[in-house]
C-alpha cells in the first residue's frame, strides 16, 4: 500500500534540471571571423558512463533551445522534446547520457546578436557575423570535447536540428556512431527560402527592428509576430488545422474591424504574441539565414560527402509535412545507398505537419528505440 | 505579297480596350447596410448578339480588376486573362460577348476602401462596410440587368473568381446556362484563412497603416508588399520555384546585411514592391475577408443548394495547387452529382501550382472550348 502510493508520487514527480554554461574563449568562424568570449549553453541528462560510450547529442530546430527535457524550477511545462527524452522514454536517461546545446547565433544562453560584443561592451546586434549551420556544429563538438566525449553514440534532431546532424556526419565522421536526421533536408528549396525570406521581410519592415538596434527600445513585436504566424501555418497541416479549429468562430459583439472572426485567427495571433516575448529578431534573422545558406553537399552530390562514413542513419519523414516533404529525406537515404551507409528509413504516417516530430512522438519514439538498441550491433 | 503583309501587321496589332462604368445610385448589402452613389467598373470585349444569348461573365480573383482582355492605352502588357480571352481564343470574341466587371471593395474603379464616401466627403477607409461574396455578385448581376442580359451563356473564374461564380449559381439559378468555377472551393478551409489573416496581420503591423487612415499620407508599403510576397509563395509550387530559381544566387559584394541572396528572394521583393504601387491596402482587408467569411453552403451541404440547378458546370483544378487542393473541387462536382447536376471535372496536370490557371492556360482552354461548345445542347 505504501509502496504504491510512493510509485505514484515518483511518476509524477518532476525531475529539475538547471541549464550549464560552456566558455569559449576565441572561436574562429567558417568565414574567418572570430568570435570572442563565446558561451555555449546546454544541459544533460542521465549519466555519463565509465567508458564514456553512452552520450547522445540532441540538436534543437530553428526557434528551439538547450532546455530539451524535464523541468527548470517554476516550469509550468517541461523541456521542447521531454515526451522522447527521460527514463524508459526513446532517448532512455536511465541508459544513456543526453546533452543539448543552444545554437551559436541564438538567444537562450548561447552567444548571438542579442549577446554583448566584449570588443565594445555593447549588444552585438547586426555586427554579429553571419554564422552558418557549419558553425553551429563546430562550437558543439568543442562541447563534446569539453565533456571528454571521444565518439557519439548518437545525434539526433528535427528540422534545423537535422541538418546540423547531417552537419556533423560530413565534419566529423569519426566522432558518430548513428545519426537521426528527422524531418529535414539537405539543403532547402526556393520555396523553404521563401517562407523564411519573408519572415524576414516582416521584421525588417517594422519600423522598431531599427537596423537591428531596438535593445534598448521597443522591440519589433509586430513584425516577429507576423514572421512566427507565418512559421506556425507551414508548421502545420491543412488536416491537423481543419480538425483543430475547423471554420469554428468565436462570436463577439461590436468588436473591432479585422479584428479574429475565426478560431484560427486567435490561435496564430496568441503564439505569435508569445513567441515575441521569448525569442530575439536578430536571432530570428541570422538563424534562418544560416539554415538557407546550408548546403551540406556543397553544390556536389551528397553521396561524395557519405563515401566511408561508418555511422548508420535513421532517416525520419512525415507524410503530412508539407515544409520538409518527404523526397527530401529521400535523397538523404538514396545518398546514404549509394555511398554504402546503413540506413533505415521511415516516412511515419501522422497527421500533424512539421511539427509532428515534436509532438506526434509514439512511432517515431519506437523507431528510435529499435534503433538505438541495434547501433552497438 | 501585300496581303502577307496586312496579316503579319493584323496579328501583332493590338486590340483596345476601355474601362467603363456602372452607376448604382444605392446598394443595399447582405447585411442590411446601403452604399450609395456606387461604381462598378466593367469591360467588354466582342459583340452581343441579337438574341443577347452569347454574354459571359469573366469573375476575376483576388488581386485582379476589370481588365481581363486587350490593351488600354499605354499598357506593355494585356489584361490579366488575355491568354484566355479573344478572337479564336477559349473565351472567343468572334463568337460570345465577354463581361468583366472590377468587384465591389476592389481598388481599380469599382467602389472600395478608398472611394469617397458621398455621406462625408471623405475616404471611406474603414467606415467601409464588410462586403461579401454575395455583395460582388449582387452587383454584377444589377450590371447584367444593365446591359440587358436575361441569361448568362456562362460565368467563369478562378481561385475568388470560382467562389464568385458558386454564389451566382446559387443566388442567380434561373440567370445562368453554364459555369466554369477553377482552382476554387466552396469555403476557404482554416489553412486558407491562416494565409489570409497573416497577411492582414502584416498590413496591420505596420504603423503607416495608421487603422486604414493612410490616404493623405505614407502608404502601408512594407506591410502590403510582406502580405503579397506570402500571397505569391502560395500562388506558386515547391517545384515551379525549384524550376524558375533553383538555388541560384545574385554575387554583389559588400551588400548590407540581409539584402537578398537567393534569387527567389529579389523575385518575392520585387514582386512585392510592384503590387503596392496598384493595391490598395484596405481592398486587401476587405477583400482577403470576404473570401474568408465566404462559405456558399452556408454550412449545409453543398448538394442542397444544386438540387434544381439547370446549368451545366465545367470544374477545374491544377494537380499543382496546394493552396486550392483537389479534394475542394471535388466537394462541389460530389454536390453536382448527389443534385443531378451535369459536371465535367479535369484535375488538370501542370506544375506552376495555384497561379496555373493564369500561365498555364493551354489544356484548360482546349477544355473551355469543348465545354462552352457543348453548352447550347
Amino acid at each position: 500500500m505504501v509502496q504504491a502510493i510512493d510509485n505514484k508520487t515518483a511518476l509524477s514527480e518532476k525531475i529539475y534540471v538547471e541549464t550549464q554554461n560552456f566558455p569559449i574563449p576565441e572561436f574562429t568562424l567558417e568565414n574567418g571571423e572570430t568570435l570572442y568570449e563565446v558561451n555555449i549553453a546546454y544541459e544533460t541528462y542521465g549519466n555519463l558512463n565509465a567508458s564514456r560510450s553512452n552520450a547522445i547529442l540532441i540538436l534543437h530546430a530553428f526557434s528551439g533551445d538547450a532546455h530539451a527535457a524535464f523541468y527548470h524550477q517554476g516550469d509550468t511545462r517541461p523541456g521542447w522534446w521531454d515526451r522522447m527524452i527521460g527514463p524508459g522514454k526513446a532517448f532512455d536517461t536511465d541508459r544513456y547520457f543526453i546533452i543539448c546545446s543552444n545554437v551559436l547565433g541564438g538567444c537562450a544562453g548561447s552567444t548571438g546578436p542579442s549577446s554583448i560584443n566584449p570588443r565594445t561592451g555593447k549588444r552585438y546586434a547586426l555586427e554579429f557575423p553571419q554564422i552558418t549551420i557549419k558553425d553551429m556544429v563546430n562550437a558543439q563538438k568543442l562541447l563534446i570535447d569539453h565533456l571528454g566525449i571521444d565518439k557519439l553514440y548518437s545525434i539526433a534532431g528535427g528540422s534545423m536540428g537535422g541538418m546540423q546532424a547531417l552537419q556533423w556526419l560530413v565534419s566529423y565522421p569519426e566522432r558518430v556512431r548513428s545519426a537521426i536526421p528527422i524531418a529535414t533536408t539537405a539543403r532547402h528549396s526556393p520555396q523553404q527560402i521563401a517562407f523564411n525570406e519573408v519572415g524576414r521581410q516582416a521584421i525588417m519592415a517594422d519600423p522598431n527592428w531599427n537596423y537591428g538596434n531596438y535593445y534598448d527600445g521597443e522591440i519589433p513585436r509586430a513584425g516577429l509576430a507576423v514572421a512566427r504566424m507565418i512559421g506556425h501555418i507551414t508548421y502545420m497541416s491543412e488536416k491537423s488545422m481543419a480538425e483543430k479549429f475547423g471554420r469554428r468562430t468565436k462570436a463577439e459583439e461590436g468588436k473591432p474591424r479585422f479584428h479574429p472572426d475565426f478560431e484560427v485567427e486567435n490561435y496564430l495571433r496568441s503564439r505569435g504574441d508569445n513567441f515575441v516575448r521569448r525569442f530575439d529578431a536578430n536571432s530570428y534573422l541570422y538563424i534562418s539565414k544560416a539554415m538557407d545558406l546550408f548546403d551540406v553537399s556543397e553544390g556536389r552530390p551528397l553521396s561524395e560527402k557519405f563515401y566511408g562514413l561508418q555511422a548508420k542513419l535513421l532517416v525520419l519523414s512525415y507524410k503530412s509535412d508539407w515544409l520538409y516533404p518527404a523526397h527530401q529525406s529521400l535523397e538523404i537515404v538514396s545518398a546514404c545507398k549509394i555511398a554504402g551507409v546503413p540506413v533505415t528509413y521511415v516516412d511515419i504516417e501522422a497527421h500533424y505537419g512539421h511539427d509532428s516530430f515534436l509532438v506526434e512522438t509514439e512511432i517515431q519514439s519506437q523507431l528510435v528505440k529499435n534503433f538505438l538498441a541495434r547501433v552497438g550491433d
